[in-house]
């Protein structure tokens, strides 16, 4: 649909290399970093030489200005951790310094899907079915109380639907102290998908006898969940609903997702 | 045992925040990127504004002095992509720079696997069972035909065991043109491990109500593998045994580790 809200391509977020699956629209994008357990933060600490620096992270979208926005709608995305981690610490430099004239963090997020091993006649040709998107935003220290406590839950039900309102909330002081919330503001973000068959160049598909010797095809590759396991120190007797049927739905659409994008046509060759 | 090999502990590899999680050893470092199909490779491209960029690639450990090495010996870790790519580009801009001065590329891969939803009573003791393994290195290209070849039989073979000698091989001069390897020295590396139950506050283990109340436990999460699904183009008719049985055996030994890992001893409190 032409009204599908989009980011603009840029020269920080074009993709170049078989742009053809190259996606902007902010639906696309979203999706995949919602569908993503753990998202990939980089940044540059200023202080480690010419290393900049990844961590693993737990990321969630959402507007406290517009709570009601989905997917397709302009969102922030939202990262948790401890107050003095380092990624705190150098937002935090950032941010303080910004009165100085210095410039608040920049950072890159990536959250990648891996859908499918694509199996074809040579190895230059084989590929992966995949899901990956990548945002390039500018971050700020979120210290609004109510936005904070927003995004706690916005994290926690991210992560599981349903789970914040059965667990004691709100946090207390000391949680609400030692957790730092940082809102990054997306400026530019792109989404690249690969499904569908494997590929296969001219001069090997007109080989009978490597046609007839190796096999061609996809391997699903999906996240799976398994039966849920109490703690021991748990008292509830049964597993809820809400978990047994998220556990359920979302594993479910994992594994289709990886076998009916085989059939999707596939967004460049290999 | 004090015999095994470890990355030393530096300003940029040291694990700062649940320093109890942090590992140093070859083995478990080399490990967790093993296990990855994908890594996500950190660096700074030096032209757009202070973004640092990240790319989902294939990586694979190796060593073309010491093939027969294990993981538990020193590796490097090989990435390939297109010649004119971005990331081959300023690779290849920074190693000619080299003799005017310049450094070569430093980057930053991370490999993260996730192996569980941790459910506590509060939103702030929540987590997840994870392994993340993080490497700093610096890039070099790979020029020599013998070590190319050695790191594309590694990437495809480490992607699926054995299936490089069951395709067209070698590549070709054309494909040998337009594939790039970079070789990255690991200069610092370090992993971060949560396994075991969830972790509670005194305050909240010590309140009836929400102990009677708040299930808690973990989800096992895990990649599994669906049924290898032939291309239309296929000839052959049987999935041949080395691909049924990484399937069979890999998902299983996934699916194990995330059962099994609750079991351990949680290192750090939540």
């Amino acid at each position: 649909m032409s009204s599908e809200l989009s980011y603009p391509k840029s020269k920080v977020n074009k993709v170049n290399r078989l742009a053809d699956r190259g996606k902007y629209d902010c639906k696309t994008v979203h999706e995949i970093l919602k569908a993503s357990p753990v998202v990939h933060v980089s940044f540059n600490p200023g202080s480690l030489d010419d290393y900049p620096v990844i961590l693993p992270m737990i990321g969630k979208l959402g507007s406290f200005e517009n709570p009601s926005a989905d997917l397709s709608e302009p969102l922030d995305l939202y990262l948790h951790g401890y107050v003095s981690s380092r990624i705190m610490n150098v937002a935090r430099k950032a941010a303080q310094g910004e009165e100085e004239g210095t410039t608040p963090l920049k950072v890159c997020v990536c959250a990648t899907k891996v859908d499918g091993l694509v199996l074809s006649l040579t190895p230059n040709s084989h590929s992966m079915n995949y899901r990956s998107s990548v945002i390039f935003g500018t971050v700020e220290l979120v210290m609004d109380l109510d936005e904070k406590l927003y995004a706690m839950k916005l994290i926690t039900d991210g992560v599981l639907p349903n789970r914040y309102d059965d667990t004691r909330v709100p946090p207390d002081s000391a949680e609400m102290q030692s957790t730092q919330i940082l809102k990054v503001t997306i400026d530019h973000a792109s989404a690249k998908i690969r499904t569908g068959q494997p590929g296969d160049y001219e001069k090997d598909m007109k080989r009978d006898d490597l046609r007839e010797k190796t096999w061609t095809g996809v391997i699903p590759v999906y996240q799976a969940f398994g039966e849920p396991q109490a703690a021991s120190y748990n008292r509830v007797k049964d597993v809820p609903d809400y978990i047994t049927n998220y556990v359920k739905e979302h594993g479910e659409a994992e594994k289709e997702y990886a076998l009916t994008c085989i059939d999707k046509e596939a967004a460049g060759k290999s």
